[in-house]
């Protein structure tokens, strides 16, 4: 049941989740082509070279033709423009899927542009790494990670079960949710702490670049995010903009309330907050995949 | 030279790091005897038990009593009472260190307690795991990790180097610092980190509790500090507050400008703070020892 029913596979993007995608579907059971397409030409080469695609062209429209499973892994601020450059080339019966992290905005821009008989179906593998690009690329990146796979209410049911089949064939646990909630929740989970993150780092910059040599453990797993693309997670923002605004909003509530205690030396009300989190995180640690 | 230089060692508090401490002493050459002090019977039992310490007293008086190293390694706000309790019973020329996150308050603290013929020389290991108690004390988590001594102006020289040998000998990378200095950059590489992954807890299970199921890797990352003891943070939030405050401070004005970027979806701005806050985390990674 779960194979991989595609022959032709066109990848919009040979980054680390692009690439680390070609290479999984070479180790699980694709036999068919990887055409592939970017901004960069000897980054091109270089995944071709490595193995992990069989050809490429700096044309969109022309990776795409003949594809039966198109893979948009750019970021979601780039859809636009790249679809309306290849959905004339998109054969009939194709499926398109991302690898995004936000889901209802890219919905909303891919739908109006679907040619007629092309159906899409949103994808999220929780499966990044910090280290972006192809050398990072590894083909186990989706195995034992979740996916999620967000269906619209008139997603094409056979559509959605081979993108399902697809991404369980490459080792990943998929689950169904709808776009809405998708964003929602990683606003909270994800998109959240990246803005914390980047928000961190720029403050102990700010405060004085000398610290850095003295900064511990706790820092560096709290930032390691940081390192992410600023170019992707710049769209991400834009894209998911309203979820991750009420999550910033309640985050800034939180905080300043803990600002507020220290302010007032308050160290009932302080170890109160901290019980709090404490007893969240395990709750956390057990609910966690 | 890096001799354990100590015969009796007195070790009040016996958690993750007191524990910890008296493993690495067994193991690295001090031949001696280790008393301990705390709160719990059971746990003291459970020490001796264990191998940890030699013997146990629930009276702090008791334990310090012939111990030529006291080590203070409770929350930062108990060492005025139990010094207030032991200064009578510790002998001419003992060493008094404790391994705590907040050094200038703590000397405050004690430098009017301390007894004629006893130096204090603070230590400050940067070794903590998110895991606490006993049960968790491992003897090789000081080895390779940093330990700041903090000496005062006034503090004794010959006891200085007694307690820089001993964390030498333990595998520590020792380094020197005013209190203030410590107390500063700490508040801004490890205090800071801390309060942040607390709120960020509790704004998760304030927006919904439900969405813990789908926290990713960078939830967890971020957030496994918030485990760590809420007593011992409350602490240090206590002692260190006007530095903390300052951080924190810093760390809002930095987050609501990200804030108002995506409120304004200003692309360009959000892109030049998040390749800032990338390139700094490199600098981090390439300063972090």
């Amino acid at each position: 049941m779960n194979e991989i029913n595609f022959k032709r596979v066109a990848i919009i993007g040979v980054g680390l989740i692009g690439g680390s995608f070609a290479l999984a579907l070479k180790k699980y059971g694709f036999t068919g082509k990887i055409a592939g397409t970017g901004r960069k030409k000897e980054n091109l080469v270089r995944a071709k070279g490595r193995g992990l695609i069989d050809e490429y062209s700096t044309s969109a429209s022309e990776t795409v033709s003949d594809a039966d499973l198109i893979v948009l892994s750019t970021p979601v601020g780039q859809f636009q423009d790249i679809f309306k450059t290849i959905r004339k080339n998109i054969k009939a019966g194709a499926i398109v899927t991302d690898v995004g992290s936000v889901k209802a905005e890219a919905i909303k821009i891919l739908k109006p542009l679907m040619p007629p008989g092309v159906s899409f179906v949103g994808s999220h593998p929780i499966a990044g790494k910090e280290s972006s690009g192809i050398d990072n690329a590894a083909p186990d990146i989706f195995k034992g990670a979740r996916c999620i796979i967000t269906p619209a209410p008139d997603t094409d049911k056979s559509s959605l079960e081979k993108i399902l089949a697809l991404w369980t064939a490459l080792g990943s646990k998929t689950s169904l949710m709808s776009p809405e909630q998708h964003d929602w929740i990683f606003a909270a989970t994800s998109h959240l702490p990246h803005v914390i993150a980047y928000a961190l780092i720029n403050t102990i910059l700010d405060l004085n670049q000398n610290t850095l040599p003295h900064s511990g453990p706790s820092l560096r797993d709290m930032t390691r995010i940081a390192l992410s693309s600023p170019e992707l997670w710049r769209d991400i923002c834009l894209y998911n903009k309203e979820n991750i605004l009420k999550s910033l909003n309640q985050f800034l509530s939180s905080i300043i309330h803990l600002k507020e205690l220290i302010e007032k030396s308050d160290a009932d009300g302080l170890e109160k907050e901290f019980q709090k989190a404490q007893t969240g995180r395990w709750l956390l640690e057990k609910a966690a995949p």
